[in-house]
């Protein structure tokens, strides 16, 4: 009837007020201290990500391209030990390679493969492993080829491109012109592998998976790695490290990992073992003890969002939901249709902001919005019961607070949200009081609500 | 009546999609190619960026501390050249400090100050100075006294954040415990600047801005630096570009930076002169023709949000606007509320993801649905109509489309949206194919319902 979408990893750019630490298994410093140890023991093979451009030296981009790469190494059984980021400048961009030869057994470059004199991987890789570099008319003929299927005329500077370190591998680009390079072999006495990879993240990512990952797991010692992730909704970070910490430093081969963000916990696991299948029942072990003691606040166990596993259990229910939301503006809704097929089970809400639409478009008593306020307990109930009779839904969600940072009183206070869920069984309501700015304090409560439904169908 | 919020930079992380791209003023070859030159010859401070810590070497984190720095240096003078991401290891982080002292004249270091074992940014500088560090009395008194005024206990390793580089000035942190640390002099011949910040990024903020800015105004070169911001909506790249850049190509001094998203292009100019008044008047220059090539698709050129800006007019004018959602599924009130204080304009929303809702909530005849199909020109200026009488708004937006990826047809393709405005003035339809995934439709959608809203009350 309905397929969960697989999850896929792909730069997953937490937002900037994510926390990530690895606790310490053997100390319980970590509410001061937001990183501690991680185990590089058991690795021998180290990599280094140079991404190359000067866009990426300016305020307005961070290089994310190593985010996928460093997820596709790791699962190779590599560790990411140094990431640079250099402009288009082919002193800083031989010296940025010669020192990660010097350091690194893979040096990975993204970017700098395009067709303009600053254009320059190319050349500084060269430069720094002392090689010279050729044009392939291979690559030049695929590279006009491409243009004449466009109907475009090729200009000239386009044959740099074609340009081949010596002893490089072509690796083609179905997805752009620059093809990417692949080098492996000694140098200064000792083994590397050197790849060169577009920067747009759509070729770097079709390159990487194409041409660079079976070719890696073949030169690299095998690595029985296995990772399981859990995701936990509206627990706060030190509550459940209380809980589960006991747990995961029991297994010192396990490396743990916390993300943290407003409402969310992600437990990453990780471990390397002698065969896959030891790394597995090793990662499996911690992660269902884990999961067993913390129950149903576990809302994700193969990386699905929170939203995609609301949507999961509303069909799976065959039931339907509406919301009517005030401090939150829409943003439950946004999330609940964002993903796609929710048509299926979102029927639509209201939003809410003046009394007014409070009565007329989600059925709110006009004299119980006196009596009570528009941030009270009762209000929040009516959204919820008003909405799902409007909208002929099987779940009402109601959201009432204050998002700030105006508008607080000492009575209600910013941040002060009551949440709603109305179904057949009744209506049951949540008071919080959440810290943060306006952005966070609307996550929270988008989702608590998304939480409410998850738990009241499961 | 109401403040026009003051735009702060802080860290701006655009997203994933966002294209920066630096267009020459020479060669017109931007479409290949999304990076060109970027003049360094009136540069002659350099600075390096180092962030600390192994989370950052992991797929789940991306450094973004140097954003904001960059964004400061620039406007001191200075250019990024190197950012390198290394992590919690003695040898490795000391390697980066000693390769960055050789190569950078700034070299600032965020984050490991912390008091754990693994918090070696200090013992890194040290070595890498060639000098010893020493426990200050003072600084370990005052996180002493810090711990105290919680009623906390300080832990014994505690302490270790009380060291302090030989020859440095400790920059007091007043937002955590971790002060920065400061030196400048003589290494290996040439001047350096050396600044160990922490990686919290409150904390590194506070602290750059109250101990780093001053005191680095004075030891660099009296840089006149100005620069301008002007904002598009709902243009493409291509198009900006070809009708603009006959004016910046003519001012080889300006540095002229794009940054394209989903419906939004910025246009980023930047120049040195011999004073900031010269500085100031070439960069107005660019900007003013460029802003009076493009007229009034410029809505922002002082940073604020399109958001902001429409909040603003609907102030300026006293209108209230009202909304009715389809395929942007909330995401449209989401935006408009996240402005504090939006409740002054914004009365409220229906999402109407089904038919009968689109009748129910916003008013649209059945038969019209019927007739035309929900998405269609017909709804869409329903929607808006029946939401605007519905709440007594000034201005009713209305949206409908296909957001895809499933549900398209040949005849509705995804991507196919209907946009709607109603006021005294009657209806408007815009009717628009976009590009991209799922996200990026109802980006497009959203943006571009702002932005009629914004032309509406110009």
């Amino acid at each position: 009837m309905f397929q969960l979408p697989v999850f896929q990893f792909f730069a997953v750019l937490y937002p900037i007020d994510w926390v990530v630490r690895f606790p310490s298994h053997h100390s319980r410093q970590t509410y001061l201290t937001p990183r501690q140890s991680i185990s590089f023991t058991l690795l021998a093979v180290n990599a280094e990500i140079i991404a190359v451009g000067s866009e990426l030296l300016t305020p307005f981009r961070a290089d994310t391209n190593s985010l996928y790469l460093t997820d596709q190494l790791n699962q190779l059984g590599v560790e990411v030990v140094y990431k640079v980021v250099v402009g288009d400048d082919l002193r800083n961009l031989t010296a940025a390679a010669q020192h990660a030869l010097f350091r690194s057994d893979i040096v990975i470059f993204s970017g700098g493969l395009g067709p303009t004199e600053d254009d320059l991987t190319r050349e500084a890789v060269a430069g720094a492993l002392g090689v010279g570099l050729r044009r392939d008319e291979k690559v030049l003929a695929a590279i006009e080829q491409r243009f004449q299927n466009r109907g475009w005329k090729m200009s000239a500077n386009n044959a740099k491109q074609a340009d081949v370190i010596e002893g490089a591998t072509v690796l083609p680009n179905v997805n752009g012109t620059a093809p990417g390079q692949w080098l492996s072999g000694k140098f200064e006495g000792r083994e590397h592998i050197v790849i060169l990879l577009p920067g747009p993240p759509h070729e770097l990512k079709g390159l990487f998976e194409s041409e660079c990952r079976e070719r890696l797991r073949e030169k690299l010692p095998e690595a029985h790695i296995a990772t399981r992730v859990l995701k936990i909704a509206m627990l706060g970070e030190s509550h459940v490290d209380a809980r589960v910490s006991p747990i995961y430093k029991r297994y010192a081969e396990v490396q743990t990992t916390i993300l943290a963000g407003a409402g969310e916990i992600q437990l990453h696991f990780k471990s390397r073992g002698q065969s896959k299948d030891e790394a597995q029942a090793r990662v499996d072990e911690v992660a269902d003890a884990v999961e067993e003691e913390l129950d149903d606040a576990v809302y994700s166990r193969n990386g699905e969002t929170l939203e995609q596993i609301v949507g999961y259990w509303l069909q799976m229910r065959n039931a339907t939901v509406a919301v009517a939301e005030s401090c939150t503006g829409g943003l439950l809704a946004e999330r609940i249709t964002s993903i796609s097929g929710s048509s299926r089970y979102f029927l639509g809400g209201a939003v809410v902001y003046s009394n007014a639409l409070k009565t007329e478009l989600a059925g709110v008593p006009a004299d119980m919005i006196n009596r009570h306020g528009a941030v009270s307990r009762e209000v929040a109930a009516a959204l919820a019961e008003g909405i799902r009779y409007r909208c002929e839904a099987t779940i009402g969600v109601g959201i009432t607070g204050v998002a700030g940072p105006s508008g607080g009183s000492a009575d209600k206070p910013v941040g002060l949200v009551f949440h709603a869920l109305a179904s057949d069984g009744g209506t049951e309501v949540i008071e919080r009081n959440f810290p943060g700015d306006r952005r966070r304090i609307r996550t929270f409560a988008s989702t608590l609500a998304l939480d409410m439904i998850r738990k009241e169908l499961m």
